[in-house]
Parts: C-alpha cells; sequence; structure tokens
C-alpha cells in the first residue's frame, strides 16, 4: 500500500495512492477525527496502520477517490520531528569513487539532513547558485521508521519499519567539503526531495534486492542495487539504536551508489534545469527539477 | 527573565523563575488559552515574549506563585523540533588538546545531536558502561533562535535570539572517532543535558564577555570566556542560515572550550556517581549526575 502526505483544497491531509488508477483516498476525510492529524501522528498511533487504512479505503469505494492531478503532492513525511539520519558510504563503489579503497568504511558512519530541507515530488531543488558551485544528487533508498525502539537486535529490526521511500540527499559538495563535518553541505532548503509516497513494509519481502537507479536529465547516472550495501538495513537499525531511541517516522536515508557528479571526471554537477530522477524498484519513482 | 518549562501536578507546561526568591508562575495556568501549550512554540507566536509574561506575572502577583521545590524542571526546550546544532572547536585551545595546532577550524564545523538526547537539571546522565569506555563532558553556552530568519546578516544575526541556555554536550568520544561524523558518539539518549532556564536576551548585552567554567566533582576542568570564541555568535548564525532556515526555539551548542576529560594526561572520563556542573556567567549552572 502507498501512503502519501498532500494537500487538497488547502488542506494539508494524508491518504492511500491506487498507482494504477491514478486515484487518492484523503484518510482524514473519510475517517475523521477516528485518524491522527498527520501520516507522521498515523504511523505513530494506528496499530497495522496499512490494514486500518484498507479497510477505510474498501468500504469508502472509488466514488469517495480524488483523482491524482486533483491533489498537491508533498513528501509524505513533510516535517520529520528530527533531522533525516543519512548512512555515509555505503556501498563501496562510492566510497571508492569519493576517496579510494582507503574511505570504505569499517563502521557506520551517520550524519543528519535538517527537516527544514525536506520537499516533495512536485517541488523543485533550489540551484543556490550564490552558494555553491558544486551541487549534486545521490540517488537513495528512504527506511521509514514505525514504532519507537531502543537496543534492537539485528533479527528485530525489520520488525521496526513501517515502509520505504525515495530520498535524494542532495549535497553541496565544496560546503560538505569546506565545513568538514558534513551537516551544513546537506541541509540547504529543499535539498532532501523525498517520496513520492511510502510503501507499506509488508509490500517488500526484501528490502536488499531493489536495483536503484538515477538519472540525470534522462542520462543513467547511478545504477546498482540494495543488495551492495556495506551496511545492511538491520545493522543500520542496530547500530543507531544503540543507546539512542529511533522513532515513528523518523527517516533514514540508507547511502548512496557510486555515479555522483562530483565523482565523474569531469564532474557532472547539477544546474538549473537540470531533472533528477530516481528510481528503485518495488518503490518508484521520484522526479524533481533543479531551479 | 528566566524562562522554564516544567511540571507540576503531572502536567507538562513553562512559565517564569524567581531565582532569588526561588518562586515559578506558570503562565499556562495564569494566561490559560491566552498563550500556545509549550514553550517553544510561545517563543515562535508571541510577540516580544519576556514584556508579555512579565505583565501576567505582575498581575497575578506572588499569591500565585509556586515554590520552585513543588515542580519537576525540564530541560527549557524538552524537545526541540530538529537536532540540536553544535559548533565544533570553537575555543582555539580546546581544538589544540582534541589534534594540536592543525585541528584549528578555518571554517565553521557543525554537527547534531538528536532531540532525544535533551534532559533537563533534575535528571542523571546515563553512565553508558555497556556502550562506551570514554564518556565526556563539554560545557557550552547555548543560543535559542526566537524567530525564523534564512540569509541572516551578520549585523542582524542578535536580534534573532530569543535567549541563552547552558548545555552540556555529552559525547561518547570512542563512538565519536570510531564512526567518523560526530552524530553517532553526540546523541545517545540523555546526553544533552539543557538548562535550567533560558535567560532572555535582554538580560545580556554581549554573549562574548561570559565566563564559563566546568566542575566535576567539584574539580575546576574547564575555565574559559566566550570572548575567545573563534567564530562569534553573529558568524554562526549568519552561517547556519545561509541557505537554511532557523526557526524558533532551534538549539545552538556554541563549542567548549579546553579541558575535556580526554584531552587530559591521562584522560580523565565520566563514570557513574560523577557530578558536572557547569557556570556560565549571567546565564546559571547546570549540574547533572551520571549514572
Amino acid at each position: 500500500m502507498k501512503f502519501i502526505s498532500f494537500r487538497v483544497k488547502g488542506q494539508e491531509t494524508y491518504g492511500v495512492y491506487d498507482e494504477k488508477e491514478e486515484l487518492v483516498w484523503d484518510l482524514l476525510a473519510l475517517a475523521g477525527e477516528q485518524l491522527p492529524n498527520t501520516l507522521i501522528e498515523a504511523i505513530d498511533k494506528v496499530e497495522d496502520l496499512p490494514s486500518v487504512a484498507a479497510k477505510w479505503v474498501e468500504e469508502a469505494g472509488i466514488d469517495a477517490a480524488i483523482t491524482a492531478s486533483d491533489i498537491e503532492w508533498l513528501a509524505p513525511i513533510p516535517r520529520p520531528s528530527k533531522n533525516v539520519m543519512c548512512i555515509g558510504k555505503n556501498y563501496r563503489d562510492h566510497a571508492i569513487e569519493m576517496g579510494g579503497e582507503e574511505s570504505i568504511p569499517t563502521d557506520l558512519m551517520v550524519f543528519t539532513k535538517a527537516p527544514t530541507a525536506v520537499i516533495g515530488c512536485q517541488d523543485s531543488i533550489p540551484a543556490y547558485s550564490n552558494l555553491t558551485e558544486a551541487l549534486d544528487y545521490e540517488g537513495e533508498l528512504g527506511v521509514i521508521i514505525g514504532k519507537r525502539g531502543k537496543e534492537i537486535k539485528k533479527e528485530d529490526a525489520l520488525d521496526y519499519i513501517f515502509g520505504y521511500t525515495i530520498i535524494n540527499d542532495v549535497t553541496a559538495r565544496d560546503i560538505q567539503k569546506r565545513h568538514k563535518q558534513f551537516f551544513l553541505g546537506k541541509s540547504l532548503d529543499g535539498t532532501c526531495p523525498m517520496g513520492p509516497w511510502i510503501v507499506s513494509a509488508d509490500e517488500i519481502k526484501d528490502p536488499h534486492q531493489l536495483n536503484i537507479e538515477t538519472k540525470v536529465n534522462g542520462e543513467t547516472r547511478q545504477q546498482s542495487n540494495t543488495k551492495y550495501f556495506i551496511f545492511p538495513i538491520d545493522e543500520i537499525i542496530s547500530t543507531l539504536s544503540k543507546g539512542m531511541t529511533l522513532e515513528p517516522g523518523d527517516v533514514i536515508a540508507t547511502g548512496t551508489p557510486a555515479g555522483v557528479g562530483f565523482g565523474m571526471n569531469p564532474p557532472k554537477l547539477l544546474k538549473s534545469g537540470d531533472t533528477v530522477e530516481i528510481t528503485i524498484e518495488k518503490v518508484g519513482t521520484l522526479k524533481n527539477n533543479v531551479r
């Protein structure tokens, strides 16, 4: 099931998307006060949200659906309640393109993006030509945490996932480098495109067998598979939760494969007018313009 | 004026603290629905909160005050709406103790602490003896942002400050080092003691002339003055807001001076039973036990 956040008639709401029919069910309109106000709260408060949502959609039927073209798409989690947690260098070939063999990490590397950076699939990535000469894309599988947990064992970790989305971890390489710690170069407003939806975890039995591809202006730049993760998702969740509580709606970006613009010779960085399109098998396609 | 968040009779609220008389005025009890539910929202929504609060307190008088011993103290911003933004190596002598002359930064270094790490002045810092062998203290001046802004000019930056607090940027040195980027070693639950209050900006004309001292079990470990900042607060705010929106209630930890336990020979790290006490001139004292 695909969960989305969106605006309709000026009101922010959330619901379920049928990709084939291009139809949307507004869960707040259907269930009213029986559901919390935002998707992040619903993930937190509603036990087995996919089943509950399926029941509301089935009872409402097709007559209650909205045409997808009538909504304004938001990121599925438009405002995470903390910074997006990002795994650095989680594909061997990307670590090598960024700094050679010695930059392959032996331990999880985690940095964050400010929640103010998050945008949806209909928003543009600002070019920031006044601030950076090296704006770059990073296509990544996003993991949405479904329930609170700490000291989560690897064997239990996948039970803590609500679903999966796509994240473009847009990075200002020069700012990232200049300030040593990655936060500033990763947190410009609009540099965390997320979406278009969250696919609930029940639809992806194995998140480590997904093709991932990034195209810029139609040209394939990144092409890999999540089976090449250095640190698989269960290990990421287990390591993050050692001493740190994970919460429903937390967003984890799992790292990007080789093929970022900065790693090319000569570098192929983003400029105004470019289109970045990230496709992840069984999840979907996230497409944003740079402007 | 000193603003606090606290719990009284099980209810979370916020108010004004008179340190001399040890009295608290519960602003929500006094003003009810005329004020938002949390201090972070009040900072956002109420124009000139110190004046508004002063009026409520004056009208209520001393009979409406609560004895400070009757409240449960929380961090003034118990749950920041994003990660706490921390400036790395902002005192020259601390940069040198951590890595010699070459580790003095030429550009602002910014990392973050998860909001789940925040605790108040009555809470204990967990010792995490199962996770780290190198838990360390870092006494820091905290800046609380008062209004939304982006591309803030240095000369306007201080206008964006609501007030000042004290932060102990507790750090697991081994985790910090192992994972390269600082986030994990900085984000264990309970490793961001903050408080006891926010002193409103009007009471501190010059935040760059404040003595800062950290004691462990009564022994002075850090002793410096904010005049030794490599990057002053106006520059921090200006640099952070280049492309990234700052929001009311955002918390910035401005960096720690020399004298952290890890920098000593031999290192003097924190263990269960220790008490860490940070005093900043014109702000106050933040004291927490390690357990």
